[in-house]
């Protein structure tokens, strides 16, 4: 009988290998797609393009097994030779190849030009060959960050002692309300896509004391704006035995400090390739919905039109405010009306109108929605009832109120929001691998 | 202006901070869920649950601010007081408490005795009282362990140089085909939910290198067993550069050593817990298809029915006979039948009859499907035609190919079944925190 061990050898060599060979005789091996073809007649520059980055490698006429005409932009390749220093170089090596093997071939010219520095080519373009498009370093860099920003939110909230949890997008009613809800028959019965994991999150405070989850949300809105997804993934999270909605803020806040850490520490290659200045978040001014309508009005001259709703327009202009008078990218925007919020936020007991919810702005988008929910049973009841509401469909949510749940409250962070606006992109599509809006459904 | 700093103070003590003041007169303070009361009359024993443990409080007539009476299981409470060494109790302290706080009380008796043991309840009732039945201590851990899953399948990948991805979960086309597919309506047109995120990790595989995802996948199948989902968390990998299939699961085999290290070292207080005895994966061994139908039907004489297809019951022997013939848990079963794999397999160059693919089986049951896929653009277009497929809805997956794709292969591990045998469960619900099958759509 054979059997595999966990090892897995690769024949090419990684970055930190090639560059710790170079000036040996150590037989080296790189595989990878060609970037690019620099051909000077006796020699030529061949470029190999890895996740890891760019690597130079020089084919010699007479001193390789192939010809240079026999290669193209795309192909994926084998180069095998050895590594000599070359100031000129990227990573100050190059690899002087003697035998090549090709691994694949493209089957025609590559429609984009992937080589150069900027594609500058439509996003709608770019969306519709994703694939491809997304071999330019710069493009694809930008999805390295999207991967440490989720690993920040789940790194810092494991040290929490968050649980992660995976709950079901298929549900029985859209138990959140609302027609922004895409509905699917399930074996004959009529079922939703789930908005948001808020109801089974709490259920699981009440299990698990904290609880986070990173999945796909579904919003059948009808905007088709440069902010808005149909389908994005969301950072969750819900926390119990919080004292107040200031605790979610405050957690929030970690999670963005360790994040902008993780991501210096470790991605700094793509942050330097998109010249990206993190944003600083050692601490994060906080305001009232009413006061932040206030602050803008006076300092912009814009009249309030209404006071229990914030106006995309009014956002930006948070956002300048606090940039201008704090420094501050960021503002937690809190104690939103009630009328504005689902009937789980808990009222503020001061001023019912009110609610002890927030929002994050970030440079005058929001990225999250947050705040302390109702725990007790009767209270929640009563909300339900207020609204006018069925408890049709809450029947297991209702139940676990019914046998105790401790204060708690969270948040929802739209994963590629907060991606956009840390890459400075002007479109959030530029942040998801493969945006669902109103016109588009493929790739 | 006011400013919220990243510091998240609570006012409970974690169970660390609780067994370092022992002893001291440090007031402390601990805030839970009464998980059972014990009343012996002049001072009675309250066990408080977190998701960290139970700890053991005690009160006293006279000395508590409240009275015993008072208080009920599944209560929320804040206990303060001061703690003392305790060899009874667990974690050998307990709280003398001087003052409790309501936080939340139940509104009702628990419909689940929560403090057993073993809760001794029906699965489908377990299921409808889902966030309450899984306060049950042993109920929760499972799913701890479910967790230390994920982390270990990403923390691997993420030290291999994949890169993490967040693919559409509504698509445009079934395009793997078959009639297991959940359709819907998006803004009018037709769509799906998509059954696995293959197509897209594969295109992300001529970006990336290698890519993993952790996320739902949806599959309309008619089965009700005690192991088909409608809806379940898929782990998924894809890797360019290989060489052999073979390279895929010596990935795996090294994603289940270090995931069972990684459960050992800091999960060992769930698997204490349930009892569990974690599989030895220091090598798998692995056995063509057509072998290991034979060697299963010789060794428990049963006729081989189909030679092109394994039954469940065949399944369940090849695992018995590679436990009882090389003490494994685990086996790859290799080189399936091509008219068994989609059209993406690649057929083994030696009889194209079967493909370079396998299933890891554990226990005799599936949790894995993977292998190599076709890398080569006319290859593919000769198989979809071969297959009597259209091309339609394959635009973009065949545009990514014809500008050059790397040999790649990868796979998807189904979480919930892989849970269920480590935890020797015998229902895949048990496994799955909120389940969807063709009978249960709630909670």
């Amino acid at each position: 009988m054979e059997f595999v061990t966990g090892e897995v050898v690769s024949k090419s060599m990684d970055l930190q290998e090639f560059i710790a060979c170079a000036g040996s005789d150590r037989p080296v091996c790189l595989e990878g797609a060609i970037h690019s073809i620099r051909n000077m007649g006796e020699i030529a520059f061949i470029i190999l393009r890895r996740q890891c980055g760019l690597i130079q490698t020089v084919w010699e006429d007479q001193k390789t097994n192939m010809d240079i005409s026999q290669l193209h932009d795309g192909d994926y390749i084998r180069a095998e030779g050895t590594v000599r220093l070359e100031p000129r170089a990227v990573h100050g090596r190059e690899l002087c190849i003697r035998t090549i093997t090709i691994l694949s071939r493209t089957s025609a010219p590559l429609p984009l030009p992937l080589a150069k520095w900027k594609l500058n080519t439509s996003l709608e373009t770019k969306l519709n060959l994703r694939p491809v498009s997304l071999r330019n370093i710069r493009e694809l860099s930008r999805f390295r960050i999207q991967e440490g920003v989720v690993r920040g939110f789940r790194d810092f909230l494991y040290s929490q002692g968050f649980t992660e949890i995976h709950t079901p997008k298929i549900g029985a009613k859209g138990a959140e309300g609302g027609s922004n809800i895409f509905k699917l028959s399930y074996f004959h019965k009529p079922a939703i896509l789930e908005q948001s994991p808020q109801l089974y999150k709490q259920m699981m405070v009440g299990v698990f004391d904290r609880v986070f989850e990173t999945g796909p949300v579904f919003r059948a809105e009808k905007h088709n704006t440069r902010r808005h997804l149909n389908e994005y993934t969301s950072l969750d999270f819900e926390m119990g035995y919080i004292e107040s909605f200031l605790d979610i803020c405050r957690m929030e806040t970690g999670f963005l400090q360790h994040t902008m850490k993780f991501l210096e520490k470790n991605y700094s290659d793509s942050l330097k390739l998109l010249g990206i200045t993190l944003p600083k978040v050692d601490q994060i001014p906080y305001v009232r919905f009413d006061e932040a309508k206030e602050l803008v009005s006076e300092k912009y001259q814009r009249k309030i039109r209404n006071p229990y709703d914030l106006e995309p327009e009014e956002e930006s202009l948070i956002g300048k405010y606090f940039q201008e008078e704090y420094g501050s990218d960021f503002v937690f925007v809190t104690h939103y009306p009630s009328k504005k919020r689902p009937f789980y936020a808990m009222d503020d007991p001061e001023d019912s109108r009110f609610t002890l919810s927030f929002d994050l702005l970030y440079k005058g988008l929001e990225v999250t929605t947050g705040g302390q929910r109702i725990h007790d049973y009767q209270m929640l009841l009563g909300k339900i009832e207020s609204r006018g509401m069925t408890t049709e469909g809450l029947e297991t949510y209702l139940e676990a109120f019914r046998c105790g749940m401790p204060p708690h409250g969270g948040l929802g962070i739209g994963l590629e929001r907060l991606t956009m606006q840390i890459l400075g992109e002007d479109n959030v599509r530029e942040a998801c691998l493969f945006p669902r809006d109103l016109n588009r459904l493929e790739p």
